[in-house]
């Protein structure tokens, strides 16, 4: 696949870029520490899957390791994000027959996040569509609006609901409830984009012992859990302090999982 | 507002805009005929809805419609395509707090189109969300998996539905169902987006004494209707030849708008 690579802040895309004009496109953001990213493989199997489903061509992906590795080198504690179209093309929402994929590359520092979060409950629901649901395109204005939303509440991030009534996660994390003994996290098959921490996070519950499993969860589930934590790929595990008027005690689970993904030595 | 204008097919995008990260923003693709924009008032109507919806900052329209009106000059009969985003931004879904939109301007002739148009009901359904629906925003991958189902199948346009099953339009246009002497083409208030011709369309039979509405329709409705027609702002009213296995003999509501609106004088 023949690809066009913009790298760094001063890059610059083709106005008739597909990825512009239709949210055509993929991308991730990648957690850097002491100049490598974190987890590549697993961003990269999240790459292959959103371009299996949009009929995208994948460029040779160890070329785009070592060219992400390459801007990496260069970030102390922060993230390198990529975004792969579907290139420049002509007007009409029918793909081109040979498309030459766009590829931006773009790092930087990340700021301290808090260890805890004060969640509430967003308005704004999400569309429900299978074919989009898990992999992570461009097409962000739900999470835009979302943010929106959040600005006027006194919350650190917002619980979004499908259209359907069910939970999906935060403008930019996913949520993992613990019920007893059991860990959930929201099934993605409509709605919401399947995390590269999330992910982690479930194999790490399959290898302690912990009975972990995606689930419909409605808001009461959520209240009546014993703990909630939040996942996202650059800033790890954050224990959820409260949602909504609801407080939660509970820091254990995070805390076990946190240490057992090494993640207090990323930061 | 201050706004940063790319104009013409050799412009390029800062590739930090908020347009290519996240879909943040709208577009307008509007019909020029010897040189002279095509409704253009309405076009800027919804361009304004739209920013009100996504708290973007609405341009100067003056210099949107004087910028538009240099470039359509130079078009015997074609199309100007209107890009507006939030602008380059730092990465996350959270809009700057000043945004600077960029707009990018770009145009050319348009190809003869069908008179007729063979439908087809694709499987893809469109996600509802009441909060993006009727305007032109930048999140078009359903709409380009749409096509790509399309290519598939001995059809011109293919037909979508929404989640909960309701008919919304085309890939690219919306659509009319003549009922008797009623006119319906699908309300729009979950999915979908509210077009230019659409909005004629019904005014003009306003105008002409026909009665006409916007509901909810399911793909039966369609099967029992007198006819069917289609509309874009850049090929006007387009009546449907079949519908999957049925055929639709009608056309006399599709000729009878189309004269009264002076479609045939602008092709």
């Amino acid at each position: 696949v023949p690809v066009r690579y913009v790298i760094g802040p001063e890059g610059s895309v083709d106005a008739s870029d597909r990825g512009l004009a239709y949210g055509d496109g993929l991308f991730e953001t990648m957690a850097v520490s002491k100049g490598a990213i974190r987890r590549l493989d697993y961003h990269l199997d999240r790459l292959r899957a959103g371009c299996a489903r949009l009929a995208l061509p994948l460029p040779d992906t160890a070329e785009l390791a070592s060219r992400v590795a390459t801007v990496a080198a260069g970030i102390g504690h922060g993230y390198v994000k990529l975004i792969l179209t579907r290139g420049a093309g002509a007007r009409g929402y029918t793909p081109p027959p040979d498309p030459v994929p766009t590829v931006i590359i773009s790092a930087g520092e990340s700021p301290a996040a808090p260890s805890e979060l004060r969640l509430a409950t967003l308005r704004l629901r999400l569309g429900e569509n299978a074919k989009l649901a898990g992999i992570k395109h461009l097409c962000r204005l739900e999470q835009v609006l979302g943010r929106v939303e959040l600005e006027s509440l006194d919350a650190d991030e917002g619980l979004m609901l499908s259209t359907s009534g069910a939970v999906i996660g935060g403008t930019s994390r996913n949520l993992f409830a613990v019920c007893g003994r059991r860990l959930v996290t929201p099934e993605l098959s409509r709605a919401g984009i399947e995390g590269v921490m999330r992910r982690s996070v479930l194999e790490a519950s399959a290898r302690l012992g912990i009975e972990a499993e995606a689930a419909r969860l409605a808001p009461t589930d959520l209240v009546a859990a014993d703990e909630l934590f939040m996942t996202n790929a650059l800033v790890g595990i954050q224990s959820v302090r409260r949602l909504d008027q609801t407080a939660f005690a509970s820091r254990a689970m995070a805390a076990r999982l946190r240490a057992a993904l090494g993640l207090d030595d990323d930061a």
